[in-house]
């Protein structure tokens, strides 16, 4: 059945477009005030992903308020390492903990691959989603790179260095391709349900991506990431390895369909290196703290550069949760009007 | 004078050298026992930086222990905001902060410029370690770059955004002009201040070059860092810009001798665009995690890509705490090896 609004999955595809589609990486989220509402009253950040009424609801509200080309199934990258045993805590501000990390042999032996109906609260807020969304606008589907799961599970929270992962590759390699396996085929079983559930477009989320030099990138989430977007055959997929410049060439190989830019990759050479891919981003997330003049302005540039190749507008990163959501909004118009 | 070893400073003017000199970022820092000994005994990191007797102690450290061709001068690059009146904290293991940030023009109308006197602590500190040296290698002097110093007074510390930093740079434009000129006025004295002293080489550490676009980045940042190296005729300039890949090719017309790349950037690219500079690093710090033999390969491997090109071997970013110290001297050993 064709959607009634296609364009985020046909300029996925590398089609022509109308215009071009548009939607925010974190347009479910702080930034609106009608998130906010619905999350003071719950318990914290997990009551909220884990009800699906309640995380369909905020999934919504982008495209009913903000008129965002696609929603994006509200959820957390962390479902994959908590349903695999190690449990998380959201942190209202400072983000995401693991109160216990992976340190030994034994740690990563308690741990055990995602059967996929572990994670039955997402499909079900999918499927809300979908009767919901009655084809206005495609639905994305997410999960975290193994690689920056693994980081994750090893640091217990964000780090300035992630040297304990990074030490982790140099020093026991089995042990880390054996975890980041297992978070590869318990991803693949995820993605899967949530594919059977509705969702249109999979989106790869390689957060850490930035802090490896190539050749372990390649090695150590590449090869996972391609794995991955291999075994998804029956919707597009995009790729956004944030900070990863170093390999956007070797990206142009991977089984996927888009290749999400951040801010600071040059439009330019991404669309020399990445021919076969549609390019989604990358407008800088701080242009929305301006006014709609230099929203608009900057907006019009960055569709020019990307004239001519596959394109889905997007941020180069989540937008900030202090982000005016009138400012979004600029956006997304300017997005609408400009690129017709 | 001539030094006994001036490795540094001729491959940092372009010149030919018999062997590639090599210093590590952090060397003076807590991988060392030596360091933690000393540190054990006193209030705080503050104690050790403003006391010139212990800086000179541990700055010597790494020449005495780990044959270093440099010292670096046991500091921080957030006295520079202190003297400016802006306090900062330094957490153990959490970095710094400061308990008061810049949020409005009345913050930054009660800041003023540094004279350089108030800073008579680290001249102090490089005079005796100078003496000490006895020109058996050089000492670094250094400073931050004014944008990574703006984004500490503003963001209170690390941050995973930056928004707020970011934020300021849109809204206030002129505000964050002000306050970069102010800082880039007192680093000018401070720095001409450590020449005087004695140090034989300065390094700017831009440390937060990577979470702006291209743009802001040459206006906001770069602009700085030339006047400043502009300021700086009597020894020999680095600027290592973390995560500014993108401004490689801008980098070349710095007038400073040497550019510092980190980890993942391209040797062959960065050997192409700055074609005029000395170049310094970049071996991931991770690898030092690993084995002898490792260590050595990987060394060898970074040296041949860089051979031919003036080079100063470092890693390609602060060495990371916990690090052994006997592998820090297995990567010393092994560029004092390889390089003849």
């Amino acid at each position: 059945m064709r959607l009634k609004n296609d364009l985020l999955i046909r300029a996925a595809k590398g089609e022509e477009t109308e215009r071009t589609p548009v939607w925010l990486m974190r347009q479910a989220g702080r930034m609106l005030p009608e998130y906010r509402s619905i999350r003071s009253k719950l318990s914290g950040f997990k009551e909220l992903v884990k009800t699906p009424e309640l995380a369909a609801e905020v999934t919504l509200q982008p495209v009913n308020l903000l008129g965002v080309d696609a929603a994006i199934i509200f959820s957390d990258i962390l479902v994959i390492p908590e349903a695999m045993g190690l449990n998380y805590e959201m942190v209202e501000k400072n983000g995401p903990y693991f109160p216990k990390t992976l340190k030994s042999e034994a740690d990563i032996k308690s741990l055990h691959k995602v059967e996929g109906v572990e994670l039955n609260y997402v499909y079900e807020a999918i499927r809300l989603v979908k009767k919901e969304l009655n084809d206005r606008a495609p639905l994305i589907g997410f999960a975290g790179a193994p690689w920056t799961i693994l980081c994750y599970m090893i640091e217990g929270g964000g780090s300035k260095t992630f040297s304990n992962a990074r030490k982790f590759l140099i020093q026991e390699p089995k042990l880390a391709h054996t975890v980041l396996n297992m978070i590869t085929e318990s991803t693949i079983k995820y993605l899967h349900h949530q594919v059977l559930s509705g969702v249109d477009l999979i989106q790869i989320f390689d957060s850490w991506a930035g802090i490896l030099p190539l050749d372990q990138y390649k090695k150590f989430s590449m090869s996972y990431i391609e794995k991955i977007s291999k075994s998804i055959v029956e919707v597009p997929v995009t790729v956004f390895a944030k900070g990863a410049y170093f390999a956007l060439k070797e990206m142009n190989n991977l089984p996927c369909s888009t290749i999400g830019l951040d801010w600071n990759m040059n439009i330019n050479e991404a669309r020399t290196l990445l021919k076969s891919k549609t390019l989604q981003g990358n407008l800088d997330p701080s242009v929305l703290y301006g006014d709609q003049k230099s929203i608009e302005l900057e907006t019009k540039k960055m569709l020019k550069q990307f004239k001519g190749h596959p394109h889905i507008a997007n941020l180069g990163h989540g937008v900030y949760p202090d982000t005016n959501p009138d400012h979004v909004k600029m956006f997304i118009e300017a997005v609408k009007a400009f690129s017709a």
